[in-house]
C-alpha cells in the first residue's frame, strides 16, 4: 500500500483571486508582512501497487488525467 | 523573504465527501486500485520576516486565525 501525497498548484501565469481573497483577509487581520498568497490543492491518494514504479506511473496518470487541469495547473507528488 | 508550504487536511474523523467524490471519478476511470483519497488545501504564503523564528510564529498564527479551522481541520507547514 502506498500513500501519494499531491500538491496541485495554479501555474505563476495564473491569476488566483482566491489567493488574493486570502492575502487581503491577513492584511485585514495585521499580518501586514505577507507579500502574496498562492492557494491550491493538496490531496493524499492512499492505492495498492505491485511497486514503488508502478504506483508513481499510476499516480502520474491520475493527475494528468482527473486530479489537475494541465492547461492551467502544475501538479507534484511525493510517494511514501 | 520567507515562502511558508502550508497543508491544510480534515482531521481524519472527519468525513470527507469531496474526497469521496474524487475517488469515485478515478475508480470510474479505471484506477481500481485506488484505496482512499482525502482532499485538502495547500497554500504558499510569502512573507517578510525579520528572521526564521519570526516567521514561523506570524504563520502559525495566520494558520490558526485563518488559514485552517482548528475545529475540524489540521495544518503543517514548512518554511524555506
Amino acid at each position: 500500500m502506498y500513500k501519494a501525497k499531491v500538491f496541485v498548484t495554479l501555474k505563476p501565469s495564473i491569476l488566483d483571486p482566491q489567493g488574493n481573497a486570502v492575502k487581503k483577509g491577513l492584511l485585514s487581520l495585521g499580518f501586514n508582512n505577507v507579500e502574496d498568497v498562492r492557494v491550491g490543492k493538496y490531496l493524499e491518494v492512499t492505492l495498492e501497487a505491485a511497486d514503488k514504479e508502478q504506483a508513481f506511473k499510476d499516480i502520474d496518470e491520475m493527475c494528468k488525467k482527473l486530479l489537475a487541469n494541465p492547461v492551467i495547473e502544475d501538479y507534484s507528488f511525493e510517494l511514501e
